[in-house]
């Protein structure tokens, strides 16, 4: 599917006053956001996005900064986002994992973040396996902290980039059927979506095994339902969320072919949706189980764009928390 | 505690001359270092840590240099540390990890090094398990060494940076009493800190249980104790050591507890020292084992200032090896 | 042993003519290029060499360039050389590592590799267990791909790195008699290197343990025996290829001790070869098992100088890949 161009997408009329700049010095999540900072971001990166296109592809605005990015949690796809990004904008960059990081041998979590904040980076991308582990650090840090998912709480940069990709297929996300599938019990990529999809006035569908619900999900302003017959009809977009095997501990669901069955997304199924229906996906995909390969090789599948949009996405987010070029008295917490 | 002014500090009148450059082409042990040597690096680091409070913490002494941080045993904390100071140098930087590397595969540690230095790095910062182990390298390497720990031996560059923290507080190192407390047997920071504190100066008493004691220690001319509370009486600085648990294999201490009750720092325990003695942990902390919470985060500490000390050392280490600027025929080995 | 000028080698008359890029946009195997590329490569390493014997070893080429070191079986030894090579070049250098990349959870290659195409990044550096691994990424990739070893397959820069070394020392390649001794049954080192040195007239034998000899391996032109002795007879070169114990699964050689008595280099042994004779291993060396250290360490041995012109190939490589200041039109895949 080849997306419109990216003057149609910036024009898009979106029913809100443009800001310019962000009134947090973090971002933790979608919901700390108004519908007028999340189009400043979606705006931001489409410029960012012009930077990739470019035979050098890096720009000085970052040119001193430094930049830890704190994986407590692994996710290469994410760090690679991150860093390249980072060092698209000429940031000096850090990696620290938590797999190989001896920072927690016998310390808290407030420490380690305490000491690598000592040594005065300028923003900290964090990705932790504990929900809200993020909140935990503002009260630490002078450095602007970037949530890169925490536990299943919120992914804000992956929403983002999802909103960036719609935009760039449909001319407004207010009014879009968007279905979005899977286990939405473990998922922070959905809470993130859902908080910013509804904030941009889309009608968003949730559709996932009983046993992988969320109790009490409505209250989100969503449509829940276990038939995904019903929920792809007529959808603009559907997204489909990672079986994160690893989080299943085997009780959750019968078996993945089941799973492939009631839940995978197949081109006989899509046939309910719009014709210009756009297909998503968070990564890493499960072939076979969340999606038919026909599905996710096919022409509905906007997947390796969503990729391409993070490092966009990114460069935006760290230019416009940085706060350069923009007074340091407009910018609170 | 609120550090005295910058002036202050460098203005401290230690009684020994000014040299310019450092005699070695290494950094392996404050055992090689002069007093006169010492200061240079301390006053270097001034100049090191102003350009960390620049909005670009950045300069471009060590541009085109190559610094390989060839960490064989684990240490996060150092390796970011050396890191970022070599970033803000504009250095170039690898990071070589032992429990990734295959250069160790059925190779001597002479022959991984050997092979490291025949790719012509300018210096290699080295973290090694076993005591002495920088030293093998010094026939090897044309690159400048940094030892960044070396088992049981030395860490000269955490020696330094608790100096420079100290002399942030007080108008001289000279006369001081200060008590080092902890596992005496099994610390590197122990040997480098009282061969820098002796040079300085300094009335050092160490203080541990009989287990962790260091046959012989008198002979550094320090005062050794088992009594934490005389140690501590009209202490001016006190420097926890960490309980290093990894080392301990079960025999050294009847429990964590015992140790805590006996050798913890506590607000009443430093009632005894001098008002305004500071307090200092080269990390990771173990709160509730050397340390009550109250003190680590108390009026005396002064532990973040040691971390964010750390990175203007290693700067002025870096740049003083690197010897830019200052002609080769007066540097030696 | 002392090398000849770089004068020399650059003029030395070998039979072909001169072309100014490469064919491909890929570096993925020695059967791709020709022997008038492979001369391209190795007079364009010269020029790279010399720039790491300058003081500030780094060269604008590749600013804003983004590789991506894809090591999915770890290679310390040349992830360290490729990035070298790369900061020298000023591209910025991304390291994804197999062994910590959740992109392979559930996820197929050609899905990870996707991923990281969609990023943009102007090369990846491929390194992977399995043989024929980078011809796969052929069809995916814009980005240009070099092969960092494949399984038993090839390792081209390897081989290059091999041969330029040669011509340090020897006039011409042409009519050298060159010998390659060791497990030539899992060598991707022993194919690369056989398909370049024939291609560019040596005479070559191969040596090793009936074992691990390759069957048919004389239809590529080589002669093959079991007797070291006479293998090493007049040889002009040795080379070693390491046992790889990691691959021996305990039944291809009845000991070690048994290995180094029949096929270890020995200075008794290297007597028969020419008094020129050069000693060559690609590492890690196992000292006793493949050489004995007076071989390793003593006059005739080159193998350092292979690691440094490692890091001269990589550059010359990623130079002639990049195609900067040619013609795109000129380069074709």
């Amino acid at each position: 599917m080849s997306a419109q161009s990216g003057t149609d997408s910036t024009l898009a009329p979106e029913r809100v006053d443009a800001v310019s700049c962000l009134r947090s010095r973090h971002l933790l999540s979608i919901e700390d956001l108004t519908p007028e900072e999340i189009l400043l971001i979606l705006d931001t990166s489409v410029a960012m996005k012009e930077i990739g296109t470019r035979p050098i592809k890096k720009v000085p605005t970052l040119r001193g900064k430094t930049v830890v990015n704190l994986f407590l949690e692994p996710s290469t796809r994410t760090r690679i986002s991150f860093e390249i990004a980072e060092k698209r904008l000429s940031a000096d960059t850090l990696n620290v994992a938590g797999g190989t990081s001896s920072l927690l041998k016998g310390e808290t979590l407030s420490d380690t973040v305490r000491n690598i904040e000592a040594m005065v980076p300028d923003m900290i991308v964090v990705r932790h396996a504990s929900s809200g582990a993020c909140h935990l650090l503002l009260d630490i840090c002078n450095a602007r902290v970037i949530n890169a998912g925490d536990g299943m709480h919120e992914h804000p940069t992956q929403a983002l980039l999802d909103a960036f990709t719609i935009r760039e297929y449909k001319p407004s996300i207010d009014g879009l059927k968007v279905v979005i599938v899977g286990d939405l019990l473990h998922s922070r990529v959905l809470r993130s979506n859902i908080l910013l999809l509804r904030a941009l006035g889309a009608d968003v569908w949730v559709c996932g095994p009983p046993t992988l619900m969320v109790p009490g999900i409505d209250r989100f302003g969503v449509h829940a339902t276990t038939s995904l017959d019903r929920a792809v009809t007529d959808a603009d977009v559907v997204m489909l969320l990672r079986v994160q095997l690893e989080r299943m501990h085997g009780h959750f669901l019968p078996s993945l072919r089941e799973y492939f069955r009631l839940f995978g997304m197949t081109t006989e199924r899509l046939r309910r949706a719009k014709p210009d229906v756009i297909i998503m996906h968070p990564g890493p995909m499960n072939r076979g189980v969340e999606i038919s390969s026909e599905v996710a090789d096919g022409p509905y599948s906007v997947i390796l764009d969503q990729v391409s949009n993070g490092v966009a996405i990114r460069m935006a987010v760290l230019y416009l928390l940085a706060g350069v070029g923009v007074g340091e008295d407009q910018v609170h917490q």
